[in-house]
């Protein structure tokens, strides 16, 4: 019986679009119980009835607005749903937090509550890629702007269990982002992180370029969360990009806008499938618990989609996962250098 | 009348291509003249006559390859043709080099023979990039991999001179690639060039965002190599991706082929407009002298583009241009702070 406490307050159309999706959730999962949490007399209005099968509202007097400072926020605010979900979590009461608040204050105050696991300094947030084969996983997404290379030795081993795991790959391929495919090219980081890559128990790869993320030849992603982060907006912006120029080409030519309307279906569709935090929520991986980002946008749908991630995660054990495959990291076995 | 050294020997077509290219430059532009350094029994056959008007032939009896490590070709062929073009311009009997040949030894060759000009601690590739509205320009494309926050200022004025001079913009908007508009947003490098950048005489609009790159709010965008790089090889996979995902439905739908087919083009006009160096080559921007790298993949047209762009570059007196705003940079008035 998965129990996932959910943050009411967080994301743009909170709590509406967040009650909503936990109400979808709980008819699509029988097996599921959802503690929500937030302030009571906002959540009730959209629940349209009194009481609610498997659903608990957990009162949290405070709301971190979508703009606040996180490790302020963590300070001044104590009571705020954020930081009763997480502690839900601390008590055991619930074995997930989905988010789609601040989301800085979601990684912050994860951190401090829930504590890294063992092995891990950064966590780090993965994303789901749609490529021209089968989905990637890139990581980080935009945790840590700035990491050390064990940092992303690190990430590495965490997204390689992620792909096992909710992509079900056997033995994932993992690549690391860079400008040259020689282990030599790169900048200082990435440099010193493929010569531990290259040592490690993974399956790497080695170095892979801007060109070969969409093209599928990899499972995982390492980069950076400054890098990781400019690349996904980049992506999201590139194909908006793409459907005004080609919107501006049939403008001109009538006898192909249906052919038009297709391309630009497919665009838009790529467009949604590469904010995964819409789709299902982005995973917070090396926090002793499971931690799903939704994005700030999330209507219902979202929001269940993210619920649905939390309860994937708690069945597999990714946490448990994550454990075994870090203890792998820390001992000598795990990079020979 | 401007004079131009071309590397013939540099690029995965040479030198057929690069000798190709001059003719159709020298028959372009009848102001020009061509300084073709390489091997002459090499570059003879592709000549088809034995004197052609404004074209010298200078001998180099060695050739860097394309992934010969760029220090190590500095120092083992003095004879090279990339090297012995340099040394033409550190003369004074041309003025601009371009190579398609590997672009790491042509940076560290450029550097080396004709210096830095005052004021520039690393010289910076600049490529333009398509937008939703007019081209921008994007520096560093990868010249620098590691990067401090004075050497991004630096590329931020050399930036806005060439979108001055080149893309004729008066005025032009600088913006400093981010993972976030604020500007306490990014990483530690972003936030410090941040604070140089607000302080200068710049018209710095503030941090951009990934997804902006492509939507032309803003002429210069500026970022380190490693990112501008990966950015660059991103945008050109991602239009492979997409007309890879796109060809996969229009499979499905027969009726929609031909506005797919006005699609595919769109996308593939769009690749072919992110790659600058096919276009027009990518001027490094910082030494004593006007270097123009072209893509190691260029054909004639390419090559001819690049002589082009070299021959704008003299025509403009860009480099005369770029010292009068870096003097503006080294003095008090510059930066603020």
């Amino acid at each position: 019986m998965p129990r996932v406490a959910v943050d009411a307050m967080g994301g743009d159309f909170a709590p509406q679009a967040v009650v909503e999706g936990v109400l979808e959730a709980l008819e699509a999962f029988s097996d599921l119980t959802i503690l929500l949490v937030g302030q009571p007399e906002k959540i009730h209005p959209y629940l349209k009835r009194r009481r609610v099968k498997r659903l608990e509202i957990i009162e949290a007097s405070q709301v971190v607005s979508m703009d606040e400072a996180p490790i302020g926020a963590l300070r001044a605010k104590p009571d705020s749903s954020i930081r009763r979900a997480f502690d839900l979590v601390k008590n055991g009461e619930a074995e997930a937090v989905v988010s789609a608040g601040n989301s800085g204050a979601v990684v912050a105050t994860g951190l401090f509550v829930l504590g890294r696991l063992s092995g891990v300094s950064r966590p780090a947030i993965a994303t789901v890629l749609p490529t021209v084969k089968e989905n990637a996983v890139l990581i980080d997404a935009g945790a840590n702007v700035d990491c050390k290379p064990h940092h992303l030795l690190q990430f590495a081993f965490m997204g390689a269990v992620f792909a096992k795991e909710i992509l079900s790959r056997t033995n994932p391929k993992v690549g690391l982002l860079s400008i040259g495919e020689e282990g030599g090219k790169g900048n200082t980081l990435v440099k010193r992180t493929h010569k531990l890559l290259s040592s490690s128990t993974l399956n790497y790869v080695g170095n892979i370029e801007g060109r070969d993320i969409y093209r599928g030849e990899v499972d995982v992603i390492v980069c950076d969360g400054f890098v990781g982060n400019v690349c996904l907006k980049l992506s999201e912006g590139l194909a908006e990009a793409l459907m005004a120029m080609m919107l501006d080409e049939v403008r001109r030519k009538r006898s192909a806008q249906l052919g038009f309307a297709l391309a630009r279906k497919a665009l838009m569709n790529f467009k949604r499938r590469i904010d995964w935090r819409e789709r299902g929520g982005a995973p917070l991986l090396g926090v002793e618990g499971v931690v799903i980002i939704g994005h700030g946008r999330s209507d219902a749908r979202a929001i269940r989609n993210a619920i649905r991630t939390a309860r994937d995660f708690i069945q597999q054990e990714v946490v448990v996962r994550l454990k075994e495959a870090l203890s792998e990291l820390a001992s000598p076995s795990g990079v020979a250098s």
